[in-house]
């Protein structure tokens, strides 16, 4: 297919709308979109399969731009294509309120499917994708009913490629064989401080191949050679596709076309004018755009239908020769659970423990994966320690892409990312688990899950100093405090096994957020207390475990955790020097700050200003709810290495030390 | 040199000590020691130029156990050499108290180069050591005076390997040339969920050679194949060198090696058993090593003293043909900053200004550069953004090691891995700079500094959602609060450029940990009272910037950053409906948290009730100094793109909304 003078003005046109966009925002990022626009193009208009008038059809190609700076690309092709994204709100780029921010930002109706913008997390969220895809397809696709059957591309910058989050996902999507990946590598050798010759020179095309892809490398201004490679990688199986495009930034500007300043500044009126000049563009007018280019990009939109319609009757004939599939199928990509999935939530008693709310964990996960067929998930390496195998399920492999194990391996970053995309896929309920001192390492894609509100949950076990002789290294301090200001993530640290069954129901049920479980290695009793008021109390974020054993309450001890046994035990102390405690478990301070004020004030009255807190963590922040008389027994230094009751004692984690702390404050 | 017989058992001592080790403590990782052992005594016998009765002989080779749950094969070498590690610490492995806890605790005393446990931190810690090597060597050998002149050894698992920050380290250190770097690849294709073949399949012989590593394949349980191994690394120059060592996981366990159950739990009494007797060991008796395995090791000592002696005499000759450089050298490796060079700091007046604090940084760095030449430093490929060039003084490249300013590209982690190995080296003060969102990318390595107590600077601007358009993803919330609850983290987020300049003071003086100076994208006033009370003001974290106009102090506004300036122009309007407003500056809560309580009764004194914290980011943990009847200016959501303007307007961050907030809280 030779490249057309429309073609060329409808690839012109995304350089135009870069330049038009970033310059009327005077902010912005116009070389990449001019670089990559011929791959763009020809990607869009060749081979991507979507419907602009349906962008939730589960079947399109999946289009991630990690490279997220270059966000006017992706705007200008959905405006172009005729999705719902308007010319107004092109000129509206980087506006307090319009649907072009600087980054692109998760919004399905209007075609873009990730957030991204930090670098390396979009090529984590692809493989996340192509994981979900095949997954799907296992799990649907019968003979003649290829329901799920699609491309997941995406285009990757230099920049994405030296984050060591796209390494981990590059090293697993090769082991996995996911061949329904086609990376485009903008390497146009220019970062922000200029040559990329400055920093990485590596042999990138060598370093995929070791990781098991197929690597191609051609001109990436040239259509017909794009054309060829995404032709060449469709139609090699058994490997993910990195197609190497060498481009220039800023291409067609005669003055900034491969410098590191087109990078993400405007080019200025003056350069834009040259470039249009350059280009040929007939008009200086900005934003402005031939009507011909619109209506060439616009036969996406019928395309794309036929392409739908053709999948829907497929869907129809599936719904009559597989009934129940059809109907599980409809069920999982609308997001809900299965009916009744609440039965098999387990109950624990006094008599089955002591049990680690990691092990309660792994119990409901064991009692849950029978019924919640979407639930899947994996470690980054510490499935036996976090208790997050679903038995019988098998592995997630690339022979075997029925399986609901994942084994993400020491890439906790990798898999946050992956999580992500495999959450955004829909159809499935993803989870992923390590120590809680390590959710540092996946911080940024926690993070991003958050901002998206997508449902990812965390299995963060480990959670504390009193993990014992693995010692400060791996021992939290600040994290259950640094988790709990991320907007939108969920943070549960359940007391017990019911609290912890409670927690997981909370995480399902949630639909626009993440959820982080932070669970104990240590055993912990099972509370007389939970089996009944557990459920209700953690998705309430604090409640009455057990009120002050007097006729009035002197004062209100709040714990989290595994700080929460310790703490009765201290309440019966108390009692004894005839002082009434009320004992508040408080496993979620997110869902506690969204009850309406009477259940906040029934928990915890103003007139008690005796308060304590009690968590194996930082400070910090307590003095919300404990106020200015009150204290907080915490974790102000890192820990030790020592079998943990030893660190009980000398972090001042014993019922003795409580009651005395307790004490103290009614003293003063 | 062929293996004797007293070879193979000084090798398996290493082996008996770390089964007995974690038998005795029921808990740790003897599979890795056991593998290893071949390679780490060849090593330390034929190879490590060390000096265990002076283990800061500043030109040792360093050791780095990155693999740093097998621990106990390097307390077992630190106690066989003879450093002062004794049998009792080893029979007191993960205990309270002990000097052997359960991974690696840098302690320069013991011979412990770095912090190790956290995977893939340690690789990226000998890269930072390699480059400051290089970086000395440039900078004070001279002709006949090879001072520096070693190598760098480490350890590395697969664990390692497939963490993302150990990728970025390499490609780094590929495209260094850091030929001075020599790493052991322990690939004993085993991972705690078991074969590595389930997730970790790639050529990672090939992804190295990508990079631009020397790589070679040996038999792990080979010592002459070790021993020439080691040989054909140091004679090739020009790239850093893997030697990948096929090992067996507790190697010589009859029913343990090779097996992941062998990773991080004791054998048994039983296999501790067998294995000894397998080994031909001839005693049952734990810990028993016989003398002249002892007495082989203790060569190490002479073979050091000799070693370190001739490089003394090089030295004081050195002093005597170079007497500046060899004062300058004494100097840097005391740690002690060069005279009077606080007068190189600049001051700023109002007229000035504005200016941003980041670019006030800027200013601060061409001050000082040419006063302190210790301090070098980069940024992960947002130079341009962070002002941390160090105009004049050049990169360092591989053909340019005196060059002070450091491209790490964009990788973050591998930054403050890489940041840890340098500060480590010693003789440098290293800087690091990104944007604060960014600092996620980097926070194990951040935590590893708080942890070792080394004194890294970080450079991370662009600190709140008035970075403007860049959007949500680029907009920190809750990393101030949460960066705030890291042990041992200095935080300081300066007003203007004023308290800017006193930041750097501060962080430059500190030598006993990290110091993160949180600074602004957008232009700020310089406010007229800093340029007297700044320098005092952020030593003590928080000072009274302008106290109350009126003769009573009704209420205490507490502002950090960017915040301050509008809140001196809150405090005016407030002046107007007659409330009188004292503004506290708290650049740094853990500055003013060790402050004397007179001090800090005299900024927050406890008859003031009405109090308000004014800071771009999340609220939580303000309480602790605005107490009950206290209020917070912060953000609770996500940001937004916009010009930054506009996001004031509607965050409430103008003075007006601030003072309408006060006055609130005046009426309650």
């Amino acid at each position: 297919m030779p490249e057309t003078d429309l073609d060329q003005r409808c690839i012109n046109a995304l350089r135009v709308l870069a330049m038009d966009a970033v310059q009327k925002a005077n902010s912005g990022h116009p070389g990449m979109p001019m670089g990559m626009a011929d791959v763009a193009y020809t990607l869009w208009t060749r081979h991507l399969k979507h419907n602009p008038h349906n962008p939730e059809w589960p079947n399109r190609d999946r289009f991630v731009l990690s490279a997220g700076h270059g966000s006017m690309l992706l705007y200008s092709l959905l405006y172009l294509t005729g999705y719902p994204l308007k010319m107004k709100d092109l000129q509206e780029f980087r506006q307090w309120g319009s649907r072009t921010p600087g980054h692109p930002e998760y919004d399905i109706e209007l075609g873009i499917e990730t957030t991204t913008g930090p670098l390396g997390q979009g090529f984590g969220n692809g493989v996340g994708m192509a994981i979900a895809a095949k997954h799907m397809a296992a799990r649907f696709n019968r003979q003649s009913y290829p329901l799920f059957d699609h491309w997941v591309y995406a285009i990757v910058s230099d920049g994405d490629l030296m984050e060591g989050v796209s390494q981990e996902a590059a090293s697993l999507a090769g082991h996995l064989a996911l061949d329904n990946l086609i990376y485009f590598y903008d390497s146009n050798r220019i970062s922000i401080e200029g040559s990329t010759d400055l920093t990485f020179t590596e042999d990138v095309g060598a370093r995929f191949s070791a990781y098991g892809w197929d690597v191609q490398e051609i001109d990436g201004h040239d259509c017909d050679a794009v054309d060829a490679a995404i032709g060449a990688a469709k139609a090699a199986t058994g490997k993910p596709h990195l197609i190497i495009c060498h481009t220039h930034i800023a291409y067609g500007s005669p003055n900034m076309q491969g410098d590191a300043g087109a990078h993400g500044a405007p080019l200025g009126e003056e350069e834009v004018r040259a470039t249009k000049e350059a280009l040929g563009w007939p008009s200086m007018e900005p934003f402005w755009v031939p009507d011909d280019v619109i209506a060439n990009y616009r036969l996406a939109a019928p395309r794309g239908e036929r392409a739908e319609a053709i999948w829907r009757d497929m869907r129809t004939n599936y719904e009559h020769a597989h009934p129940e599939e059809a109907q599980e199928l409809a069920r999982v990509l609308a997001g809900a659970l299965p009916e009744n999935w609440q039965t098999a939530i387990p109950s624990f008693r006094p008599d089955n423990g002591p049990l680690a709310t990691r092990a309660a964990s792994g119990k409901v996960l064991t009692s849950l994966a029978p019924v919640i067929p979407e639930l899947i998930g994996g470690s980054a390496d510490l499935a036996p320690s976090t208790n997050t195998i679903l038995s019988g399920y098998g592995d997630f492999q690339a022979n075997r892409r029925e399986g609901r194990n994942f084994r993400f391996g020491v890439r906790e970053h990798g898999m946050g990312a992956i999580l992500n995309g495999m959450a955004l896929y829909g159809g499935i309920r993803p989870y992923g688990a390590t120590f809680l001192v390590f959710s540092d390492y996946m911080r940024p894609a926690v993070r991003l899950a958050a901002l998206m509100g997508v449902p990812p949950i965390y299995v963060w076990t480990h959670d504390s100093v009193f993990l014992g002789e693995d010692g400060p290294t791996h021992q939290p301090i600040e994290h259950l405090m640094s988790l709990r200001g991320v907007p939108n993530l969920t943070v549960i640290r359940p007391a017990d096994a019911n609290e912890t069954a409670a927690a997981w129901k909370v995480a399902l049920e949630r639909r626009d957020g993440p959820t982080a479980l932070v669970l104990t290695r240590q055993k912990l009793p099972i509370l007389p207390e939970t089996a009944k008021a557990a459920m209700e109390g953690v998705a309430r974020g604090a409640y009455i475990l057990s009120d002050s054993p007097l006729d009035r309450v002197d004062i209100i001890l709040i714990a989290t955790g595994s700080e929460v046994a310790v703490t009765l035990a201290a309440q019966k102390l108390l009692q004894d020097h005839r002082v009434g405690a009320r004992v508040v478990s408080m496993p979620s301070w997110s869902l506690f700050d969204q009850q309406p004020v009477f259940y906040k004030l029934s928990v915890l009255p103003d007139d008690v200003i005796r308060r304590l807190a009690i968590e194996a963590g930082s400070p910090i922040g307590w003095e919300r709810y404990v106020g200015s008389y009150g204290d907080v027994v915490g974790i102000q230094r890192f820990g030790a290495s020592a079998p943990y009751q030893r660190i009980q004692e000398a972090f001042g984690f014993t019922a003795e030390r409580i009651a005395e702390r307790a004490q103290q404050l009614m003293a003063e």
